[in-house]
């Protein structure tokens, strides 16, 4: 099984509080005005199931997943939420919109936990089998994302406790991809006001949406 | 990172009813007598975030997993319970019973569900890293196997609930890998009655003892 790009299904990526849910509420609403069906998702989540195992993945009452069981499980999610969400939403001829999807796991559990790209590809090649249209890296420092989500963040999870160090890798995997995949990966500098950072995501969308017709 | 034998890692397969669990407290019984130190754990489980991962395979409010998804849990459960669980026991020097390990994934994900053994395999070396010293597969037909549970089995799990013919190709795999490995999988015909299959196998057990001394 090799990777098909899905041209309707469109990624936000990015650390913690780069403005991904911002940004992708944005893009609903761009997407619903030109006439478009659009299912919103995120992950890891967007089916009962995969939701439980963020549950697991986040939260619980239990040890904390080895590196490797936190991989399989995020992958088990993806599976289920790319069949049973994904794909037949796709098929109906809607937009889908994911906050976060598989460069996530090659940024936190490959370039931060340091687990080897070559099983990760693997695993996205035969367990999720799509690969995004367009993805919109949302980059920024990793002190100001964090700055953003302190007020809401009353009680974050298992991995929004890590230190700085680990943030700082995940920024620098995701950025090592989109230099690796300009066509499909935009990076949008995130730092400006909300109101800016959309407007730049939102005309990276239309331009994406012309080279489709 | 390739697979290594763990000469004290001993796992006891089989299809439903087939006795694992009542050979496994017999088997435990004798490393005791003969002074050893004895973990008696299960799969999918043997972590309280393992046995949660199994909460979501067998049962739960939620779809069921897609193949690929039910192959991810099961090695997720698998890599956490064999570096929780499993390595720290055999590090001590303590014999480790398994009810289940990852043959089973060969003959359920793998031979019934028909996911790609090659995909299994990766899993195995990159996940699990090791594979036990010793084998027993307990081997019945599978309505013989069915008879024994059905007084017990008042609520199958969602496993449970498969047709005959999902049985039959767990039983012929399970077969096929004891033929291609013959020095690790013991085939034990689990038809007679209890004494039997449970002499057979403390035989075979204290068998490979003596090849460890
Ligand atoms: N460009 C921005 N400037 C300042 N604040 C912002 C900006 N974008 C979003 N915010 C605010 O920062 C916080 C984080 O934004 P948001 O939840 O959209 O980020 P996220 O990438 O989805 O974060 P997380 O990874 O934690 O889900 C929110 O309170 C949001 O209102
Ligand atoms: N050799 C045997 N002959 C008859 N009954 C048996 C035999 N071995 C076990 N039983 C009985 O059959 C039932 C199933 O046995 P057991 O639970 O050990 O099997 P198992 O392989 O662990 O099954 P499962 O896969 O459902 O966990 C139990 O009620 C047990 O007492
Ligand atoms: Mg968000
Ligand atoms: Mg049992």
């Amino acid at each position: 099984m090799s990777l098909r790009t899905e041209p309707r299904l469109i990624t936000l990526e990015g650390g913690e509080g780069a403005g991904k849910t911002t940004v992708l509420t944005a893009l609903r609403d761009a997407l619903l005005e030109s006439g478009h069906e659009v299912v919103s998702t995120r992950e890891p989540g967007g089916t009962p199931l995969a939701e439980q195992i963020r549950t697991l993945l986040l939260a619980g009452d239990h040890e904390p997943p080895a590196p490797e069981t936190e991989l399989l499980l995020m992958f088990a999610a993806r599976a289920q939420h790319v069949r049973e969400t994904v794909l037949p939403a796709l098929r109906r001829g809607a937009f889908v919109l994911s906050d976060r999807f598989t460069d996530s796991s090659y940024a936190y559990q490959g370039g931060a936990r340091g687990l080897d790209p070559a099983f990760i590809a693997e695993l996205e090649r035969r367990a999720v089998g799509i690969r995004p249209g367009l993805t919109l890296l949302l980059d920024v420092p990793v002190a100001h994302g964090r700055e953003r989500t302190r007020g809401r963040d009353v009680y974050p999870d298992r991995i929004e406790r890590e230190q700085d160090a680990f943030f700082e890798k995940v920024r620098a995997a995701f950025r090592e991809r989109a230099q690796a995949e300009p066509g499909r990966i935009r990076v949008i500098d995130a730092t400006p006001a909300p109101e800016r950072v959309v407007a730049a995501a939102v005309g990276a969308l239309r331009a994406y949406l012309e080279t489709l017709r």
